[in-house]
């Protein structure tokens, strides 16, 4: 059985970006830079803008953090700021962390990033051209889980992908990517989802499982065929009083029966998750170079 | 068996459109406008919008016809012609019929496009609402296909969809509409295509089939369960000496076998074909009335 190592390969990625990061500075370029707009105070959200900023400095990365700790700000004022990132010649590509405050129109306020800044990929016209398998920035959780495919030579061509979920941050995305053309696509692939009636039928025939539905230990072993590859996408918070947190992250595999009949699977944590940070740094290098 | 027939629901349709234009115009508003920019002289191309313009007739929508049978004019052009239209306020809604000559990027030119008036819905940005499942122009094939399912009631919650075929026109948009959120979608669906081993298997799992792979007569009778609902999207001119044309329309169903076996299934011509020009005009009340 093959770990898929997200956080081994996210580090080695990092690394890659670093020397490309350090080759541009020496040849008189800037460093690229990543804005981030954050309003209030959602523990959440402070730590995965605090992962960001911190992979940021990792990698040689400048970045900014806008900061609103008052959640009152009008959508007005947070418009005015996206323009004002949209204008600014000396950042590359920038986010706006989510949730928004309920009086906020987040579909708004996403629709005015420039997408050519717009490296959460969440834009429509960013969406829309991975739908249609042009360039585009493609959104953290997808764009991580195919390098996690590329990089560990996961055979996806032919191949049948059952993904479990039909989430416009995960289980859309990454069904159209797999069955699109390209080098980690051409899987003939079934979107599964709560409406789906006969799910364990169709996860049995899976060559490769995406299992995005955000159910802890729903996929158990029997829903599995021997040799299969399991992407868990899941990152559910369990109690545990054994823990420091009080808490620990769950994934939607029962990992412990799954694992042993599977060709390849991604633990949790340490399997997709730390592969979303990485990914925003590479859509910020093509931002830098301009690529899309 | 049912026959899930195109041209009768397409003029059930265009009746309807009718009304609501005839209110619209004993309210005192103006009829709905619909332009269409033409490069050369293709004969496909000069048939399909032909039907456009007559379609816009007889449902008292006005047309604009915009022929540039030079094939020689600039994309810069183009362009421009794309310019004055999105600026038009007395034009709801237009299209550029494709294909454009090779020296004209076509994609340029459809993103050139006010995505308020792409009543095609191949802008990207319509394309990645659509994908997200928010309120957009759908374009006309995947459209007309939800309009024949809605409108003859056919159930697709939970049922089992495989869509062969992933073109950017047909396979992908309506894999993404029958696995969404709607009354015509909550389907679990798989997307078969060019790279699919196992093609068989998939369709004999299928209580909607939705071909769209361009074969003439390719699924037969032994790659589809009883009962189940086939919707044919092929449309491919096969020679036939006893025609006074030469040739007639094939679907990718071989009909007269298939049929017999189906709960419901549209011919080939008369049944997908004739909703397209209905979607178009669908699209273009929805502009009229900004809908979207």
């Amino acid at each position: 059985m093959i770990l898929l190592d997200g956080k081994k390969l996210a580090n080695e990625l990092k690394q890659e970006i670093k020397q490309k990061v350090d080759a541009i500075i020496a040849d008189g370029g800037k460093a690229p830079h990543l804005a981030a707009i954050l309003v209030g105070n959602d523990g959440g959200s402070l730590t995965y803008v605090g992962h960001k900023v911190k992979a940021c400095e990792q990698v040689g990365f400048k970045s900014t953090l806008l900061h609103f700790e008052d959640t009152s700000i009008s959508e007005e004022f947070l418009l005015n700021e996206v323009s004002k990132l949209n204008g600014n010649k000396d950042i590359d590509g920038f986010i706006v962390q989510l949730p928004l405050p309920k009086h906020i129109n987040a579909d708004k306020v996403l629709l005015s990033i420039d997408p050519q800044k717009d490296v959460d990929g969440f834009h429509p016209v960013n969406v829309g051209k991975m739908t249609l398998g042009l360039p585009s920035y493609v959104s953290a959780t997808p764009y991580g889980i195919t390098k996690i495919l590329e990089r560990y030579g996961i055979e996806t061509s032919g191949k049948h992908c059952v993904v479990v979920g039909r989430s416009n941050i995960v289980g859309r995305p990454i069904s159209i990517l797999m069955s699109g053309q390209s080098a980690t696509g051409n899987a003939t692939v079934t979107v599964c989802h709560s409406k789906t009636k006969n799910l364990k039928e169709m996860t049995l025939q899976a060559d490769i499982i995406i299992a995005a539905l955000g159910k802890p230990e729903f996929l158990t072993a029997d829903m599995i065929k021997e040799g299969a590859v399991v992407i868990d996408v899941g990152t559910t918070r369990v109690t545990d009083t054994t823990t420091k947190s009080g808490w620990r992250l769950k994934g939607d595999v029962k990992y412990d029966e799954v694992a042993p009949k599977c060709h390849a699977i991604t633990p949790v944590p340490g399997g997709v998750g730390p592969m979303t940070v990485v990914s925003l740094l590479l859509n910020t290098l093509k931002a830098t170079n301009n690529e899309l």
